[in-house]
């Protein structure tokens, strides 16, 4: 039995995860931006020490949040495709570094990049940015992170979601959330570290 | 012949980029944060878009400039890691953002990421997510530039930098800057776009 730490929680891909890991028998606690057991805002390192200080050490910290800019590139300002890197590649980062000193002897963190980090689709050059530097954080952040491992799951478009951002994938297959959720229930209950689980 | 502007052409790369275009006989403007033809500070807007109002339109951007932060991953601050997000990362896709509109028909951006993208090294986390961002960009941004091309180019250390930051690099193989600048030579003469060309 863990005590894991859900950032997000209340997401389509958060709820799902949280409903598998306590299915798992963890103990799970839920933050977000405005719901959840803990408030926290990504974007502040103050917001994200206090939210450590409450919940406490931790077995395992996933992370399933985080926004990014979408727009054409021709309209694009560098004030615009900073919103993603402050927000879900910095966000998810700073989750990182300061939860690392909250995390457990053989914890782990598991961050979300997505599928356009290999896939670009129209207006979704922050993205796939965003995505791959996550990726790349994470394979990197592997070799400095002694007796803890850090994943990064990237998952394709939600079959819940496709309603609201089918238009934006043509032709990609969508996954349940609750297949998404089993990547990182891998990560949390396997022995890997530095991968990117890709579902899809 | 082409007119080429360099941003970054007084460093150890860009010397080189700049003697190999220039000996192919293209026209080829300096642009340097404190050297050059053109003084830029890629961190800001206005300074790069007064660049680019100062070269006139252009047939190729080519970037070899961005610092990124280095340090132990176990004492590393958001704001420590944002560094290199902002400026070798958002500061060339600045370059290309606010560049791509000053580029003639046929034109091409081409920016620097770093052989640490793939291949991580002690306390090269951010360097690790800056490098993966920006071939994330370009894989992206490919697809919004009809009529135009970007790339990247990831080169190795360099033999001449060795002195400095050989320790940083244990078992790399070097690459002259020399053989790095042809890289930048393919992506510029070349017809490929979206394309990471890994020199080392």
């Amino acid at each position: 039995m863990k005590k894991i730490l859900v950032v997000g929680g209340a997401g389509t891909v958060g709820r799902a995860v949280v409903e598998n890991l306590r299915a798992a028998g963890h103990t799970v606690l839920i933050a977000g931006r405005s719901s959840g057991d803990y408030r926290v805002d990504i974007k502040s390192d103050e917001s994200v020490r206090a939210l450590f200080e409450q919940t406490g050490r931790l077995d395992a910290i996933v992370s399933t949040t985080g926004s990014v800019f979408f727009g054409p590139l021709s309209q694009m300002s560098a004030a615009q495709f900073d919103i993603g890197l402050q927000d879900k590649l910095l966000g998810q980062v700073r989750l990182a570094l300061i939860g690392q000193h909250y995390l457990n002897e053989g914890g782990s963190i598991t961050l979300t990049s997505g599928i356009l980090a290999e896939e670009p689709i129209a207006q979704g050059v922050n993205a796939t940015a965003v995505n791959t530097a996550l990726e790349g954080f994470v394979r990197a952040a592997a070799t400095e992170l002694p007796g803890r491992r850090i994943n990064v799951v990237s998952p394709t478009v939600l079959t819940e979601s496709l309603d609201v951002f089918g238009s934006y994938f043509p032709g990609f297959e969508s996954v349940p959330a609750a297949r998404a959720a089993l990547a990182y229930r891998r990560s949390v209950d396997g022995v890997q570290t530095g991968q990117v689980y890709r579902v899809g």
